[in-house]
């Protein structure tokens, strides 16, 4: 291997740096082709070095970088979910979706790929990360809902929002879990249907399933009625869930014969 | 390979009768064991027939039966989905879900290996099938809601519940998808958590949320409105829609400064 038609820049990166580099790389290729279409050569000429520099980060080749990628995928996701606790949950879980759907949206190819499954690189490592970028989303959602989680083990701050401080039951992690799926569902449909309908609509229409699935838990499990209650006096009249409400009533308006 | 030791009923099946035969053992198998922990051997010896006798009829060993037993498991699962076209929407539905989560439960671990992906033997075939029987359960909703779908192209028949025999719009068809998601998400975490709530607990939480789901989706799509317009006409009082709407008004009613 020899480093004689290397450019000056090529040594002057640190090992972390290198990596980083080379994950950039990877990233960038695996997000907009299949796993099975990108090869340690396309990651190499991308990063603009040699094939065997990429094996010596990379010793355990396509797979290892390819699960590199991921994490740093995950990584960057997760700090879409990241968000103060201020002002309606709507408002807060909006704005955590709008961060969401931009990784989607430029992300596509490698996002697809990874969530269908089926790909020649998916192992249960890469199993491992999706599934903990799914846990700390519902974890992030149930913080916000004022529950104690692993992230977060004394539960919210001060600020009132969110008192509680215990556990979430089985119903509302079910919920919260359910329609992190939707999500998902709803984010690979819209990627197949070439990104319609706009992001923004897509937006509104996640955040009105993730009320309606809440209000119907909140129907059956008393937990779930008292954190919809107290996020309710959190809303704002011209808000997500004013609107929805507002919306509802000219479908159901004359359907008295159900009440 | 000797017949000598074989029982006459082992010579009585036709070839259909024993490709039939091997078909259910595997299923069986894989239904209550993860794929990779399923070998030839132990189909052959579930079968009561030797390894040989398995390879002859599938050459291409465990890949091709696992094939075969999903095809089959999926033959039974779109069973589930037909319902006649009479009575309140959410009754057809119930006694649907009733259907599928009875197979999920008679069919754990197999169903659980195959939803959750990362096993040997999945491939884009294997996906292929799992994406069919997702499609029929939309289509079946389709058709319910009024649609005409690729298996009934012209629509409903004449019982009046269903008048319209064109296709469904882009967001009602998300709607259903998103919601057949659901369906399969709350019944991997429902394995997960031993089985917990009761079956019938999950059916009614399911039908709470396409309900919701619904409805939200028909707050901002006038295809969609319709339909749960002329849906709800079809509901009665004491059904899942009319409990559903009595158990929400103490969640809500204080909250007017959102209306």
């Amino acid at each position: 291997m020899s480093s004689s038609g290397t450019a000056p820049a090529y040594r002057r990166l640190t090992v972390d740096q290198r990596r980083t580099q080379l994950i950039s790389a990877a990233l960038g290729l695996f997000a907009h082709n299949p796993p099975e279409d990108v090869s340690l050569d396309d990651v190499a000429s991308t990063a603009g070095v040699s094939r065997p520099l990429v094996y010596r980060y990379f010793p355990g080749g396509k797979q290892q970088l390819y699960e590199a990628a991921l994490r740093s995928a995950a990584d960057e996701l997760e700090q879409c979910f990241a968000e103060s606790q201020t002002g309606p949950l709507t408002s807060r879980l909006a704005r955590a979706l709008d961060r969401y759907l931009a990784f989607v949206d430029g992300h596509d190819a490698g996002f697809m790929a990874l969530l269908q499954g089926g790909s020649v690189v998916q192992t249960s490592r890469t199993h491992a990360i999706v599934d903990e970028v799914r846990r700390t989303a519902a974890d992030q959602i149930l913080f916000h809902l004022g529950f104690r989680t692993e992230a977060a083990p004394h539960g919210p701050g001060e600020d009132g929002s969110a008192p509680q401080g215990h556990q979430a039951g089985p119903r509302l992690r079910m919920t919260v879990s359910t329609w992190i799926t939707v999500v998902e569902a709803a984010s690979l449909i819209w990627l197949d249907e070439e990104k319609q309908p706009p992001v923004g609509e897509l937006r509104d229409w996640l955040l009105d399933h993730f009320v309606a699935l809440l209000m119907a838990s909140a129907t059956r499990d008393a937990e779930t009625a008292g954190i919809v209650r107290r996020a309710l006096d959190l809303e704002e009249r011209d808000g997500p869930v004013g609107e929805l409400a507002r919306r509802m009533l000219p479908v159901v308006t004359d359907k008295v014969h159900l009440l």
